[in-house]
């Protein structure tokens, strides 16, 4: 049995997790506190994160390698189309919500306002919170602009990029992070992509300590 | 003619070089102090970071969606293997050093002794500098330990994994935070990449207020 080492507001474990359901690959989800670095899961990743893909007995780390790996091995449907520059959009949109989205947004509220509790590392600094908050306007206000060109983020077709967004967003809506009123077409965009059925189990997701709010799996948020 | 934005100590920005480099891909460097935020600069990335690459009237960003592009667009000659299990081992490691790597060692050791000077941001932080210095050691013995399984870090072949790595590398070996001692193998893998045509630009660099070291464009380091 396939077997995904993820944490439930893990964003990069939540786009795995949408490509693995996409495609129909079935996984057995095994929650990791990977903070708590525990020998037997570093010795899966050296790199200590989430999520570690345990697949046909290989073992494999690093969100974005896995989603090219799953491309490669599992083409259908496809999340990557096949011209080299729209498969460029989509690697740049991907590493925009993965690295510039997250540094900006996900780790300044998410990491505050639930990893600190989490992990116990202390109380939210409020200036990071409020940086965070004033960020997501900036870059919700960037995907309905891109969404105003397209029908989806990189082009008229669903792809990684949509998902690597979906996952972010979807962790900062469990914890009412997103304003869904700033942007008519950008709420569209996420009423879209969650009634997929491989957001079901995003939906579904339950963390102790943070009871799910009632628009989160609210298809009609 | 094709354009790269680029600094010349900028790890991501020496992947890129890197594989236009190997690739045989002629374009002109222009160098881009990034932290200034120009204002033509942001409209050709929004994301403010280097390297930016304008090649075929296309304005692209982030490089490893860049390197993915070149690939596939001069797929001669390969930087990334054919079979899915070794694509996934190079770019697991592509993230491993843009990543884990950058974190860890790069911003620590770079971050404080060159960026904070060109930049004007204040005196080194010497518990980052200690940190940095600490740290690489792992990385070494983990590349090490790589390549005594295999003749470059991914596998059999020369791939974008080494490109990373000696991107990072050859940016510290400028300002001297390289034991190369610390592991014959490694320094192996260092001089066989060093001594690529590929490689001679980077060579050549001149930073500004830090003069280059002897050993640095020595191919007999």
């Amino acid at each position: 049995m396939n077997r995904l080492y993820h944490y439930p507001l893990s964003p990069f474990s939540r786009k795995v997790r949408l490509s693995l359901a996409e495609k129909r690959i079935e996984v057995e989800l095994v929650e990791e506190r990977y903070w708590e670095r525990d020998a037997d899961f570093l010795r899966r990743n050296p790199a200590g994160k989430v999520p570690v893909l345990k697949m046909n007995n290989r073992v494999m780390a690093d969100s974005t390698a896995i989603c090219e790996y799953l491309e490669e091995t599992h083409p259908t449907p496809a999340l990557l189309p096949k011209d080299a520059e729209t498969r460029y959009e989509v690697r740049r949109l991907v590493a925009w919500f993965d690295d510039k989205f997250n540094e900006e947004v996900t780790t300044k509220l998410m990491g505050e306002r639930v990893f600190r509790k989490v992990m116990g590392t202390g109380y939210p600094d409020s200036a990071n919170v409020k940086a965070g908050a004033k960020a997501i306007k900036y870059h919700l206000d960037y995907m309905a602009w891109l969404l105003d060109q397209r029908r989806w983020l990189a082009g008229n077709d669903m792809t990684l990029a949509d998902f690597a967004a979906a996952a972010h967003l979807s962790c900062l809506d469990y914890v009412s992070d997103v304003d869904w009123n700033r942007s008519e077409i950008v709420k569209d965009w996420y009423a879209k992509i969650k009634s997929r059925p491989a957001f079901r189990s995003i939906l579904a997701d339950q963390i102790s300590g943070f009871p799910q709010p009632g628009h989160y799996a609210d298809l009609d948020f």
